[in-house]
């Protein structure tokens, strides 16, 4: 593939209602995560994660989760993903079976991140999730395995690639028919991604998705983007108005922004079945509800106006 | 050029002293400016945009600019560069000819554009240019021409990019060594990037230094870089602290940050001659001065850190 064969379209997965929602310091409140889950649903964004099931204690931000999937009013062409941790969140989340179609388990590539964000061991993490993508594929729903820190670690630094990939081997024979790459905490370049993509399609074959998704930590998630788009890839994930994604140190940055990442690739004429005003008009909504500035660009600045104000 | 073919290394122009003093509200005090100045002279930045010979009554933020070139302390290996408007900014210029070996002129690939920001026509603009620019070379100075829109135009839409050639061949006769290409309000990607590259290249020959200026005003700063890394520009000019850059509307961001570029390109192998953590304490001495956060995502989040803590 040569640097400007680049794909006609790509999917992309909204993840601001789970990602960004949960990493904000005040719960946000039900009516609003509705409101916000309904404008998504209607851009024409094809994907989106709405919230996960995990124990209230650990992060209360999304413990009104079920209650936002019975409410929300979502396009039935929108493939609704939860986060599910465990077993025991899968069977909390079988109550509400008919509400979403696509889970997403996700685990740490290294096992100094794994202990730290779920306190077991890489193994431990894969038995379980074996079983709950096991199970959801026997209910007909779709598994996406994400894996953390794919791109490196901030407690182990290089991660070989050769152990993602054997890590999304054993997803995928668990029945996972997409696997997401995380860039955590930001520390994957352009190079590295193109390689990685080109290894990945490689070593997992032909029949699994391959789902980029990056951080903005230090300003190059649209690069990294770019360099996947070249090495194949024609699925990310990503959030509106930037909200989200491990902001590490806090302060910085975490999840690329959806309207920026919309605005990049129609304005190269990669297509994504976005209504990019009507994630600015989302973005806009998600702003006023936190009233704080957010980290997105088009947000502030707009989309690019190519219209010939002299024509 | 494959996908994967990048330079070793590439040559990076610190604008922020000119680009990003003058369009902060406050003028910053000139011992700040020196100071800064001089920090950045240090970081190993080959190029440094040090201030511009504008009228102090157009642009008040300058007006200390003689004071500045003959307070600062900068090594005679960094090529130091001062923006000149017009033949009058020469004249004025010439009384420091001792202080800078590099001028930058600069006029608009649109009439609209030009017509806005200097109140001529693009003739008369390069009329006037190609004299400063004579006169420079005899002078013993090199000479840079930016042309500012080259990617699209907030008034007129779509650039052709053969306008934009034209307008360099004429920079070049009149003996300009650089021509550096503007994105002046972010409109570019990366796909349009790296086919004009290639395309000037090929319009205007292998001897003339071809520079890309980007703004980060959607986001998309850093993978237009590599765009134009792909297409072999192998030359840039950004702004510490992301400091500048015709931030319209307001609050959008202009300059890609120093900080961010130079972290990118080092993870991926690509040299430029800076120390980076010297770059983020000028950064943040900016940052002091402003008082104020910044927009550049390295200066929060902090250099990459591949060290191993396992090992």
């Amino acid at each position: 593939m040569t640097a400007t064969s680049l794909p006609q379209s790509v999917r992309i997965r909204e993840v601001g209602p789970r990602d960004g929602f949960q990493n904000e310091p005040e719960v946000i409140a039900t009516d609003d995560k509705v409101r916000l889950v309904d404008l998504l649903a209607r851009t024409g964004v094809p994907r989106l994660e709405v919230t996960s099931f995990v124990r209230a204690d650990v992060i209360p931000q999304l413990a009104d989760g079920p209650e936002v999937l019975r409410r929300m009013d979502v396009p039935g062409d929108v493939d609704v993903t939860v986060l599910i941790p465990n077993e025991r969140g899968f069977d909390n989340a079988l109550a509400h079976r008919d509400r979403f179609g696509e889970i997403n388990c996700f685990l740490s590539a290294s096992e100094s991140h794994n202990k730290a964000n779920v306190n077991r061991s890489i193994e431990e993490s894969l038995t379980g999730l074996e079983r709950v993508i096991g199970r959801a594929v026997g209910e007909g729903l779709r598994a996406e395995g994400v894996i953390s820190v794919s791109f490196g670690c901030p407690y182990e630094g290089h991660v070989p690639p050769e152990r993602v990939f054997a890590i999304a081997d054993r997803l995928i024979a668990a029945g996972a028919s997409e696997i997401g790459f995380g860039d955590t905490t930001g520390m994957a370049n352009p190079r590295q991604v193109r390689a990685f993509f080109a290894a990945a399609r490689e070593a997992l074959g032909p029949e699994v998705e391959l789902t980029a998704h990056f951080h903005n930590t230090r300003g190059q998630g649209l690069a990294n983007v770019l360099a996947a788009l070249e090495a194949g890839c024609t699925s990310f994930e990503s959030s509106f108005g930037e909200l989200g994604g491990c902001p590490v140190p806090a302060g910085a940055t975490g999840n690329i922004a959806t309207e920026d990442l919309v605005s990049m690739l129609h304005e190269m004429g990669v297509q994504t079945g976005i209504d990019l005003d009507a994630m600015l008009a989302a973005a806009r909504a998600a702003r006023d509800v936190l009233g704080r500035p957010l980290g997105s660009h088009t947000l502030v600045a707009g989309p690019v106006d190519w219209h010939d104000r002299h024509a």
